[in-house]
């Protein structure tokens, strides 16, 4: 069995190999340049995770592993245009540094290469692969688009928060673990099972980022911290104080949250100074804890010995305890 | 053997069939919108009829025919936003509508819906015609930077507009034909024979499309006349006055052509007089034959009967002679 270390130097070696010197080069040098940025590789690392825990050979994997990769990246392409994002892992996002059209076609054609990738899998596992990755990227449009729909709208309730990062975040990881699962030969229960382990891992994973955001270490988490504050996310922070918060606290966030007008210190300082008082930051990590058990019920489920569990298990430990 | 008719109903009513009344709204119902706009559905009665015109069992080819539709109409709807066009089949545009997220995000949907179907491929030809399908995918995105990029260059030679065009709608009504062939149990060289014969087909279409927008009948073209002359598009047209026309001629066609601000029918006029002075509609017509001939040159070494071709014939026939 190889470690997560290894299973990532596969992945970040075969990104390498996708060839993208192709023309026209306005198309291909964003899409070299977004695979290009960097970032943690975590859900194809989590394909070829699975697929080695149940000792499937991995050269089965990379492909499908590679195809999920340049699809999460693609959304983030998009998505940078739809939030009007300029920087994107410290760098200048694609719509910024060329235009937005440039991104828009860009990243479409991502999502025809990520399909190529796909494509490449093995003839036995094409439908079962091509169905869990279609329904993943279907889900994920909705989740953005739900997410989009959050930023005009007044009250978000915490299910429908819930709901909206399984779709965008959680759906996504989960599909990697099942893809890796399928390709390694895993029983249709198991396949189940890693797949709510890896939802429920990927909800916790997502409070987690909108936790770091705000009480994380800026140089580990690599953004500044208070940004979500700053531009009005919405995140499970802000709608859990603005649920449990009354009079003047609750008048304040309304006014913080009603403008980004403020100067960017002032504002994050005051609205963390209320989580604070709320225990939010408690909260949140509550909440975390309580998804990512729920993971772990689903994993002690998996029908393998906690031997051939115990890499899969020691990444996402890791994931969850990321910056702290 | 169906008729090209019988198979557009079959067409219509697969596409009817589509389930477009999942949530969020704000995402599904633009792509209920784009797909219920209508339009002629060449490329998936293409897909029938080739399929059929080798005895196949078009049960086995209407998931990939929906699938290159719902894709065709994914890339006027990303097309529109990129050429910031207000209308489309004489209604709003999708970003014109809604905005250009919604169109974004909308769009994305319906190319994982286009391979949702395509996924739905019987097995034994799902590689085969995911192959088909993607490097089709890339390519018109493909055709598509350089449509973007030709609007901002000065010269644009006649060679390279004909490449474009190629990528940008041939290779699409060309995978149609491959796809049905491939379903319908075609032997490879059949396989490549249609697939040349729709490149051609589909270069010559492209260049009656360009004919048309100046010499067209508006009732049956179905949009203003002129359209490509007043917004400065780069067409065959164009280009091939532009490389024919001296002196006062040459001079007058870049006045016209270096802006908007003409009045729309003194200048569609005044070009289309310079075209007929050039004899472009001639050139154009010639070299459209040009383009079918040498498509019919691959339809006859297609080794199946005449009978067996002739509803296949006729419909790019009638292809060839709409709107004169």
């Amino acid at each position: 069995m190889y470690n997560s270390e290894q299973l990532l130097e596969k992945v970040k070696s075969a990104l390498s190999d996708v060839k993208l010197d192709n023309k026209p080069k306005e198309l291909y040098e964003p899409i070299s340049y977004t695979l290009n940025l960097g970032g943690k590789r975590i859900r194809p690392v989590l394909v070829l995770l699975a697929c080695d825990m149940y000792g499937g050979d991995i050269k089965y994997a990379i492909n499908p592993a590679i195809a999920i990769e340049i699809f999460h990246n693609f959304t983030l392409l998009h998505d940078d245009i739809m939030d009007n994002a300029p920087l994107r892992r410290g760098k200048e996002t694609v719509f910024k540094k060329w235009n937005s059209n440039v991104a828009i076609l860009s990243g479409d054609t991502m999502f025809a290469l990520a399909y190529k990738h796909l494509a490449m899998s093995d003839t036995m596992v094409l439908h079962n692969v091509l169905e869990i990755f279609t329904k993943a990227a279907i889900e994920v449009c909705e989740g953005q688009q739900y997410d989009m729909n959050y930023e005009t709208i007044g009250d978000v309730n915490i299910p429908e928060y819930l709901e909206m990062i399984r779709l965008k975040t959680a759906v996504l990881i989960a599909a990697s673990l099942k893809t890796g699962a399928v390709v390694g030969g895993a029983d249709k229960k198991d396949i189940e099972n890693i797949y709510k382990f890896g939802e429920n891992v990927g909800i916790a994973f997502q409070l987690q980022d909108d936790l770091l955001d705000v009480y994380g270490n800026q140089k580990v988490f690599g953004k500044k911290i208070g940004g979500d504050i700053f531009t009005n996310k919405k995140t499970y922070l802000l709608i859990k104080a603005l649920k449990d918060a009354k009079g003047k606290d609750l008048a304040d966030l309304k006014k913080y949250y009603s403008s980004t007008d403020f100067d960017y210190d002032e504002k994050v300082k005051a609205v963390t100074e209320i989580y604070n008082k709320l225990e939010v930051n408690n909260s949140t990590v509550s909440l975390i804890n309580e998804y990512y058990n729920k993971a772990l019920t689903y994993f002690d489920l998996i029908n393998l010995s906690n031997d051939q569990k115990s890499i899969l298990k020691k990444y996402t430990d890791n994931l969850m305890q990321r910056n702290f």
